[in-house]
């Protein structure tokens, strides 16, 4: 007998049939004498169509009230999946954010969960039932409805797991597990067994998208097993768990790709301190999200700066630098578009030396140029012309040993 | 400056373009230097789909989880008021059923209110903030969500309105009063300046169908006084109000019609004590409304009885009733469904012993036939061939003098 979360996504409570398949989901899982409590989002689709609406009111809609609205979408599928399972004859109760004291922040629309006082779900579970809980939302000290943000029902589930130290907490998705590369442009890709909460933290922000990168953290503080896995089928998926239980042990466990960057360079600023931050406070200010940084002293006291933002924020963001650059006396600011940044992920590398040469080595026989270079203890990413970027992860998948045997 | 309650129903909310229409009328009142609690239903049209969805689900959906499911739809359009009157710059916050700490019974689908904590309301308001509260929903001392059954939000209005001491509780509604008779029947009809709670309580239950007959309970035992008016004019409506304000005083206020009625009767059944509960009994637990009974004695230790319910239940209740016939030893029943029940109402017959007299001589004149009559304190109500009913209202209008002079 364990305790499992089981967390669904908008495309598997699509519509009332995908909600009855999930309804026997979970069903399964509790006649194998299990506690079951499930978290669920809203019909895929139904929350894009609420901030449509608001939006149509007024451009900028007020936070708090938005939130109210959002909530909706989540309050209305845990109410049927609730309704279907006691139809089914079980013992089932839904949940909103506010019943399950999933208590957050005040900040409306990107909330953090402070506190669960899980009370009540453990009650529930006592009395053997099964127990609903509305997804991506909560609510402030005040009891004031907010939400978590996009993919906030992953860290629902993931901080409700670890609220009722449940022994697990599967994710169902779309996809069937966590892979070494996109199965897309990788053909020989295969699917990770077990992969580490870090690993997974630089998946999830390079653009594996599978699970919401907040959720991983709250995962790995607390320790909780996620069971990433297919809605659609029975097979097991992918478990991301911490890097001491036994996982099988790759020097790199994925290659991962981000064609949505662009790279903005100040050529010859002052070499004096401050200048940094007088660069990146408008950017900063303006919302955009930088990403790789990178500074290079040249001989005369003058320095090269580049940083990367998300392709969306560049012209922006040029235009924000160049003002600076005038400000500052930099020579000259020049940008790409076309650029892709590809990544070598593994806690193995830890403890490799060797993993960035083969990453070099293996691009440099493509005669890929490499433009930027960032590295942190389990990653290694390049930045390089976009139009590489397949090929570029294919020959690191082979590069470093992760091609599926056929 | 007064404190005024607005209750907004479905047809006001029915888009967003109506939304703003109510944002503007609220303003209005607002800007008058009164403060404002607003109380809204769902879109219309909104709460039918709901069931429907449910009904998908299961054809006996789990009352608690349809409650859950229903509250959606009034914290859609309560939401977006509130940031619509926010985007216009004015303070708006809105509340939800145990938000704004409406407090009821535990019977899902149907609850009654027990307490209303109106805290949050009161310091809302004190801050000049318009308060806009999901109407129709509660919830019970354990905190689950539930509704107040069809036309709750009236209700909800009342019942607030009674909690914070409003000055009155104005229902905005798609008809601009009460009138006399039904305008589409009887062209003379006219509208009601004001009109006592009992006389309205008598209205609703005839099938007036402007005011949820509970909410005017709740004003009566409140005294709180409701301006029933019209979303799409700024004319002023009805007040219904104590008798003993200064009302005109009219012998009766307004004839009625009810269409839907169905007549039953039991012919020669044993004149015992415990035979009416033997016939009603099954009929209650089928959850079958019956509204008028009549029993005659006859000579020989028999009695006939007659009731009628509405038409929907008629096969029924037939049914029911024919082998309740054979259990007590009655000789025949029989039914009639093309019958109509027309009412005369007014606080002003409880000292005019003539009322009746005219209706029935009204009646005669016309050659209609009249196949039952029940009279309480302030309403005749006569049976009669359905397709006499409005000729039968506007005889009466005109015979009780209410007819608009032209």
């Amino acid at each position: 007998m364990s305790l499992i979360v089981q967390k669904f996504g908008g495309t598997s409570v699509a519509d009332l049939e995908r909600i009855r398949h999930v309804a026997k989901r979970v069903v399964a899982t509790y006649n194998r004498e299990n506690d079951v409590v499930v978290i669920l989002s809203a019909m895929s689709g139904i929350t894009d169509n609420l901030i449509d609406m608001a939006r149509k009111v007024t451009e900028t809609p007020d936070g708090r009230e938005l939130d109210v609205l959002l909530a909706t979408g989540e309050q209305t599928t845990s109410a049927l999946l609730a309704m279907m399972l006691k139809s089914m004859g079980y013992p089932a109760q839904s949940l909103l954010g506010y019943q399950a004291e999933v208590v957050t922040d005040y900040c409306h629309g990107n909330a953090r969960i402070v506190d669960i006082r899980a009370d009540r779900i453990k009650k529930l579970l006592k009395e053997r039932h099964i127990v609903v809980i509305a997804g991506f939302q909560g609510c402030d000290p005040d009891g004031n409805i907010t939400t978590l943000g996009r993919g906030g029902s992953d860290t629902s589930a993931v901080a409700i797991a670890a609220a009722i130290k449940a022994d697990v907490c599967e994710i169902f998705t779309d996809v069937d597990g966590i892979y070494t590369a996109d199965p897309n442009i990788c053909q020989k890709a295969r699917k990770l067994s077990t992969i580490s909460y870090d690993e997974m933290l630089n998946m999830a922000s390079l653009g594996a998208k599978v699970l919401q990168i907040r959720s991983v953290g709250f995962a790995k503080k607390f320790n909780i097993p996620v069971h990433v896995r297919s809605s659609f089928s029975e097979e097991e998926g992918t478990m991301v768990v911490n890097e001491d239980s036994g996982m099988e042990r790759l020097v790199v466990s994925g290659v991962t790709h981000d064609k949505n960057q662009a790279r903005i360079t100040l050529k010859k600023g002052p070499d004096q301190p401050g200048i940094a931050a007088k660069i990146f406070t408008p950017i900063a200010d303006a919302g955009i999200i930088v990403d790789m940084i990178i500074q290079n002293t040249r001989a005369e006291g003058q320095t090269d700066l580049t940083f990367t933002v998300p392709k969306g924020e560049f012209k922006r963001s040029l235009i924000l630098e160049k003002k600076i650059a005038t400000d500052i006396g930099a020579e000259e600011v020049f940008g790409d578009e076309n650029i892709a940044k590809v990544s070598v992920i593994g806690v193995g590398m830890k403890d490799n030396s060797g993993v960035a040469s083969t990453m070099f080595r293996a691009l440099a026989e493509e005669n890929i140029n490499i433009k930027m270079i960032s590295t942190s203890e389990i990653r290694v990413s390049c930045v390089i012309e976009e139009k590489y970027a397949e090929l570029a992860v294919r020959v690191l998948h082979t590069a470093f040993g992760l091609d599926r045997d056929e």
